[in-house]
């Protein structure tokens, strides 16, 4: 599986791709250029957490997904859309038995947080005017070292965004 | 298997249980009452995560494992053992597949959280004076209702967190 198909998968839970799309501004057939974020939103990893999930195959990782204190508050009050500043993260490593824990356990059924994934940090940030070409999202992917993915493989996930419209985009729910 | 065994299970990655232990400031044979946690801390959903985590098997959770700002302070900066004041909480919710992102990925292989689990809060608490027979933390378990697990169900675990006292009882580690 290549580098963009795998990126694609990264991004399918929550964030990661903005689509090169039509311009609406005209009646020609001109693309506007995508608009990817390129910055890390400040102080993420202490952000609340809206949900936890592990993905398996090519990605095998697990996952903290978080809010700053506006998409929280959107979750859990059921604000659709999201508003304006509310930005969804989510930190994934990988997926790792512990073996510390199984023995503890006497069976082997742990499985903990290990070091950063390739994708390791994933952004969508709502700005419903900057990003009204991407439902209002701007979408953001990093490695551990806090380099932006490349461009190039930030071109197929919005499709996968749009199946949840109606959730304002966004595939991981609150967990109560 | 029964709950006492699955309760001792659920604990291992994080607290749950408080065994009688001997008294320590006399000759005879007395015991000293366990001391059992039966507050929920407040405010625990808004915790910073140390980290996430899904145990398989008979358990079958995914959870997140949060701590106050006292100990993400400690296992931050690596301080042992932890100081007066922490808490380290876990959150599981059933591991359920999510057939919605699977869809998305064309493939099965999304996780999620699902609905609250039977031993859905654990806590340890920091108290070296309160807890010293323990470790110097008090450990707690509630259900999703908030009410406390059984005392009768709480006598197994504490010899599994002896087995980490070098970082001060506690299995998870902060995840980077």
């Amino acid at each position: 599986m290549n580098r963009i198909a795998v990126l694609m998968i990264a991004g399918v839970t929550l964030a990661g791709i903005v689509v090169s799309i039509s311009a609406v501004s005209g009646p020609t057939d001109e693309h506007a250029d995508p608009i990817f974020v390129k910055e890390i939103p400040a102080g993420y990893r202490d952000w609340k957490v809206v949900s936890v999930a592990h993905e398996a195959g090519e990605l095998n990782d697990i996952r903290a997904v978080l809010g700053n204190d506006i998409a929280i508050k959107a979750y859990r009050d059921g604000t659709l859309p999201f508003p304006e500043g509310a930005i969804v993260g989510r930190i994934a490593w990988r997926y790792e038995p512990s073996e510390e824990n199984n023995k503890a356990f006497g069976r082997d059924q742990s499985f903990v947080a290990g070091s950063p994934t390739e994708f390791y940090l994933q952004f969508m940030v709502k700005d419903s005017k900057k990003y009204a070409a991407t439902g209002g999202w701007g979408y953001s992917s990093f490695d551990q070292n806090g380099k932006p993915s490349a461009d190039a493989a930030m071109t197929s996930c919005f499709p996968c965004h749009q199946k949840v419209q109606g959730r304002d985009y966004l595939f991981t729910r609150y967990a109560r």
